[in-house]
């Protein structure tokens, strides 16, 4: 027989999330330290929950806890900052499997290890559907806060990586037969794959999003090497509402326009594989890819696609509060069609 | 008609959000500024969920944002902090009333406002179930961290308030014929209240729990006057789960034992009147008390006392593993019936 939480008790259920807990957990909050010299703290905090955010169908355990952990270190990155601890609150019926919710903890940690950081606390409560709430602190230089407010026109528009595949992976989980698209060799990241390892591959980057801390190192050496004085230049944040999204957000958020250079536009080949005519339409609304889209002056630009294997200029900020001259909306739709 | 969220739409419920968050939202996590010099950040974190932790028999909208709030900052005193921030993540079915939502901003807002903090970010998520999680972080003097393992031999146990009167605003709640025996005026707090006035400032003990923040400040005042060297003479914890079990938590996690002075122990007349028989076991395992047990040198008890009204020694910390001589359950019990 499986073995549900019911089961298990309260101090069962305790007793498995402090494996996975750094501090000593049993005081009523976690001891964190300070804020380091020049650093301040950047909070965010995100829900997820049963059928809305995740399900049984698509998401093992493990990548219900990693995603969990990821989009919330993808807002930190997105702010500029490196992560300085977490705590997760998990609501779970009565009769969840105890193998899920330790699958849950084990990918979140997994995620957590992968990028130098801690589960410091938490809570578990009794709820009809299973719900992940998590909040993740960081750490960012003073005056470094990347933000969506400060792009300045003559900016070039900066994109971490590709667009479009968790919209593909996500297909391919739903849609079994796209998987007949994929028997012939593809590129997929740097290596060729072909069937079932690259179905896997691109199912990959549905499940296990990445927070792009390393695109905001490259972002901090650069400016060390600058030595760069004046206001902060870079702006920008994840495109975890779609590539379009992104750009819209910053423009709104700066009042300015963009001019976007479709040509320059990367589109992987799996995805205009799979996609076909709408290859264009998931990478601008796939969403979720959680990658960053940051402007900045064209010197820095340059530097920062030179030592970030992926990154490409894909377009620049203008006057006005146009993109491409076009209603923002119409302006991704008219090149989407 | 009342209006639901659903008819809302996301926009709108964002903008009612905002209207109680103190930062400018809309980059992907709020920006908290460093840690004061010689302070260290401790973190806490509840989910409350519909029909588990709260529900609309018992509690109104404003005092399930209260409580939200309380609830964590009380983990904050506990730890001998001051607030510094609190995030909320709320997941609500499509068809919760906008008024509800409003009044749970409402009430946790004013919460904040009288412990003298903000609200700086959040989520809001669909779910099939109410359900709010927040956390909240504070900031305390370095190595002035009141935790639960480091209660010593010879400290006093000092509590911060009256225990009970949380339960017998739920009882209150529940039964409507407990009612009839409130027709009499009775001390309550420090004014003297009959019938309805009286059934109601019983209920707000239970509906309003208070954050023990004042006890903290008068233990700074006290080790400032001191000028105390070496270790950091106080442990404790908040009496949330019961004051039996806040002291057994203590006595256990600091290898101890425990010897309470039972003639000492007060019991408020209004849980004399409405619990009869069972008034003690109110006092000890009603929980949701929020006050503090305390354990210090006796030195420092006897001006924390005179110096907070409300508060009283109710016993000191004792060699071994047990509760007067026995074992910690046995203890309660033997003086519980």
């Amino acid at each position: 027989m499986t073995e549900t939480i019911n089961s298990l008790g309260e101090q069962g259920l305790l007793k498995i999330f402090r494996q996975y807990c750094s501090e000593v957990v049993g005081d009523d909050a976690a001891a964190m330290g300070a804020t380091l010299p020049d650093r301040q703290m950047v909070v965010t905090t995100d829900m997820l929950v049963d059928e809305v955010h995740f399900s049984d169908r698509t998401t093992s355990a493990e990548d219900v806890g990693w995603r969990a952990a990821a989009v919330n270190l993808s807002d930190l990155a997105a702010m500029g900052a490196q992560p300085w601890g977490l705590v997760m609150s998990v609501g779970l019926p009565p009769d969840t499997q105890v193998a899920w919710i330790e699958g849950v903890y084990r990918g979140f940690s997994e995620c957590l290890q992968t990028y130098g950081t801690e589960l410091v606390g938490g809570d578990t409560v009794r709820s009809p559907v299973r719900t992940l709430s998590v909040t993740a602190f960081g750490q960012v230089p003073k005056n470094q806060i990347i933000q969506r407010h400060t792009a300045r026109v003559g900016d070039a528009i900066v994109m971490t990586g590709l667009h479009g595949l968790s919209k593909a992976g996500l297909e391919l989980l739903f849609k079994e037969e796209l998987k007949e698209k994929l028997l012939a060799p593809l590129k997929i990241g740097n290596r060729i794959l072909a069937g079932n390892d690259l179905v896997q591959a691109i199912c990959r980057y549905h499940q296990r999003p990445t927070p792009r801390f390393d695109a905001i190192a490259i972002v901090h050496k650069i400016l060390k090497q600058q030595n760069h004085l004046g206001d902060f230049p870079i702006s920008g944040m994840d495109s975890s509402d779609g590539l379009a999204d992104a750009i819209a957000q910053i423009c709104r958020a700066s009042e300015v326009g963009a001019k976007i250079y479709w040509r320059s536009l990367p589109i992987c080949r799996a995805v205009r594989t799979l996609a076909g005519d709408r290859a264009l339409d998931w990478v601008l609304y796939g969403g979720e890819d959680f990658e960053l889209v940051l402007c900045m002056p064209f010197e820095l630009a340059e530097q920062f696609v030179n030592q970030l294997s992926g990154a490409v200029i894909i377009g620049e900020i203008v006057e006005g509060d146009r993109i491409d001259g076009l209603e923002m909306r119409s302006a991704f739709q008219h090149f989407n069609v």
